[in-house]
């Protein structure tokens, strides 16, 4: 039988911790009740935080706005480390010239755009247009039509030799208000990669390089080393086998994905250890 | 180094011809010039032919008269074996009350609609109907709203514990005119399939069971063996596969999906192996 | 909730039966105890049965004498359909010359023997006739060394473009005494088709073509249609799956691969469901 | 068309060079001809060069020692990044105590085993030790009996729920002297993963991790940053693949797994795009 501890004892051995996001801090009602205790219990112990998150739809700075407004302020946007933040220094690096194409609303091309590329929607390429295309970026689920957009991604990327990237490993995002799901654009994106026989670049947890990414920042200051750090998450094939890979400790709270009923199946017949199962990520 | 041989030699050896349809007898510019005279021949040599098609969106009767609007008379419904009358034999089967919900056209709708359960769109199931959906047939790409419906479809997957039915294998097929490709319903069935992690009923070549059909009408009239029957068609992994695997002797024709110059290449890597190679199905 | 319902009455109701063999009449552990009862009763009401079982590493006759030394004379081998009885086929029908080279026992190979072609084991191909071999069968995990047999197996495939069959869709199979298990021909061959990157060619449940081969042998009598036979399986994904979509009624027991405990579960996360759940195949 | 360049005007352009080892700078003929006036220009040059390499079997030093009795004495060990390393940095985080259970030499083992860990071969699992095991390792295909072990190694992970570590991507590697492939511990890791269903814990390119090691490595200097290296490689899914998704610049040489008349189909069919093609990666 696998054992159930509290939160609070396991925080107090790390000097820093990564947390996802949803599932973990919010659900689609909105905050997770009492997860500002655990917040405000970091700051006082003078840990530090990070928030990983498989979330290319939105800028960091737009991401904590959201938190602000469900009333949780002590998310500051530069600790928030996102997939999309991956996607866009691919770009940088990698993309010098010409069109990224993008499915996704047109914010979320905004984020991408800063990077001097031009950015288009799938629906802007035309057969004048289409060989300057370098990239296709999947953002987003919404912002365009499935019938006409899709199509035409694929015959994009059966014309042009280019890199597809997308920034988000989720099938379905729950819908709030009833149990209800709707296909992410990770889901998309395993369908278009499938017919054009293709392989997309991907970014995001389990991916060792979202940790990375995060590891980078702590270790700006010394004497942190991975032994110091603790991933907090709510499902297993992401956020705890990823984690996991990266060596750092795990907890897997059950106030998401993995339902307490299910979690000792899970791990089981996957294989993915979390270090630690908690209720949830808040302190007493 | 692989021969191609001349169709017609190796026609007389048989006594009984399946066909594929397009990449075969057709493609979207119309009929393959001169495949009028292969059927010629056929009835001349009192040979038999089926035509043995992945296509859930049209009846038999609607497909021949497809065939007949572009000159070729010769091909009549009753030898039109297509995945659509697997879906329906199924239906009739193990289907025995409630309501069929469908992705596709209404006149796709309209040829299972026959067995005398209540069909409708994915878009017309509703929270006071939903406990009656006893099955889900994908049977077109087209008809519905792709965003509304295709979301819709994996939600009543997660809520109701039914048979999933797919009657086409393809991920894309051809448009006219230029070399652009479409997301066939096979492709979404896929998608659908991997999100909601269900095992999908699939209908269609490679299968055996729709060889099977066909064989059964041959087999009516006595003294017909497999080793008496040629299949042709255009695509390894679906017509040649499949056939090979029921046992029929294969032919590869060049006039669809493998090209000339790739042939060869695919046979080796695929490792499927036709019995023949032809340029196409015409005879001389 | 999922019922359990008693076997018998829904016996009474078909006019043909059949049965897989592994975890519904036998386990390691010999005879599901009153099976003999079931078989009786088929018997004194003429009903008639078959039983359809994966195995290719022997022929029907050595099976049934399994069934007669275990105790169960009522098993005639004339009804036992194997998917090595597929791969026989398959070889007398598209293989007319040359070497079948073979992973398995020797045992195993003298039932594809007499076909008239020249069995030889993995072992026995070298340089001198590697050019002769004209198929390659996967038999049975034994009777050969795996480090050197399977590295051949895999450069004979990589030399000549020949099919590759298997008869046998299970990655393992149990061992007797205790809860382990062995790595079967199945999970063996998936290997193998990954690593060259070939497809094989696979007879089996749920494969509907080991279905239409015992529906052949039932049709021979007049009057019997899909209706009024019932497949009894204790696995999901080769049992239930295949004989659904043939369009045969079928009969989850409980006695083999799945669990009481595990079933609900199993049907609702696989979507395969069964016509009737049953403890076993064992009448009062 | 794709223009293949010389390699010596793209390698002045980068300050730190990473470079696949097999099919780069050897084959199994021995050093690729001319290889070492390559790293006599980069000391000369003052650049600097990494080694990043799929090799679980043996050590760092080891693999050093075998470049010097080549020829190549400018290799030094301390320059050589092995996904060896990243399976014993994950030993040493976060399995802490218990036994280490390995496939492969006991000579890949005492690499590993320097971790303070208890190491054993597959082979002396028993009853009496089995609770005790706290991690799988697969490390090398020799060194043990297959049929045994392979069997055995399934049965653990049925038993424990512990990691499982691969450190090595590769299906096959070539064998000396003739057109021969040998299965490699990553062919054999598959197939056991998909046996028991579980998810292995996988080091090695295209995985970002071994990248980010070696990046680790150069950016101990200051002023290094991703836009100074190059990636050279001979295969498309991992050392392009990988290295393009870290944001390196990569070159794709045709001394290894990828053929001059292949080249352009593969980059097409996969997507997968070097910065630039060279013959090889010897200067003139």
């Amino acid at each position: 039988m696998m054992k159930i501890e509290a939160f609070q004892p396991i925080l107090e051995r790390y000097k820093v911790i990564f947390f996802d996001a949803f599932g973990v801090l919010k659900s689609y009602n909105g905050l997770v009740p009492g997860i500002d205790r655990t917040f405000a219990h970091i700051e006082a112990q003078q840990k530090e935080y990070y928030i990983v998150t498989n979330d290319a739809s939105r800028s960091p700075m737009e991401l904590a706005e959201g938190y602000h407004r469900m009333g949780l302020h002590a998310v500051r946007h530069d600790r928030i480390v996102s997939s999309g933040m991956l996607a866009k220094e691919y770009l940088d690096l990698k993309v010098s010239e010409g069109i990224v194409a993008y499915l996704g609303t047109q914010n979320s091309a905004h984020y991408i755009d800063s990077s001097g590329l031009h950015t288009l929607p799938v629906s802007a390429i035309n057969p004048a247009n289409i060989d300057q295309v370098n990239a296709l970026v999947l953002l987003d689920d919404e912002g365009f039509n499935w019938f006409d957009d899709l199509n035409k991604a694929v015959n994009i990327l059966r014309k042009r030799t280019i890199p597809a990237i997308v920034a988000n490993t989720d099938n379905t995002y729950p819908l709030s208000g009833n149990n209800d799901v709707s296909i992410a654009i990770g889901g998309i994106a395993s369908m278009i990669e499938s017919i054009v026989g293709k392989r997309f670049i991907r970014f995001g947890k389990p991916d060792s390089q979202l940790f990375m990414f995060a590891y980078d920042l702590v270790r700006q200051q010394p004497s942190i080393s991975k032994k110091d750090i603790l991933m907090v998450g709510d499902t297993l094939h992401t956020d705890i086998l990823g984690a996991n890979k990266f060596g750092l400790d795990t907890v897997l709270v059950l106030t998401g994905n993995t339902l307490p009923d299910d979690a000792e199946t899970r791990i089981r017949s996957t294989g993915i250890v979390p270090t630690y199962i908690c209720h949830s990520a808040v302190i007493g």
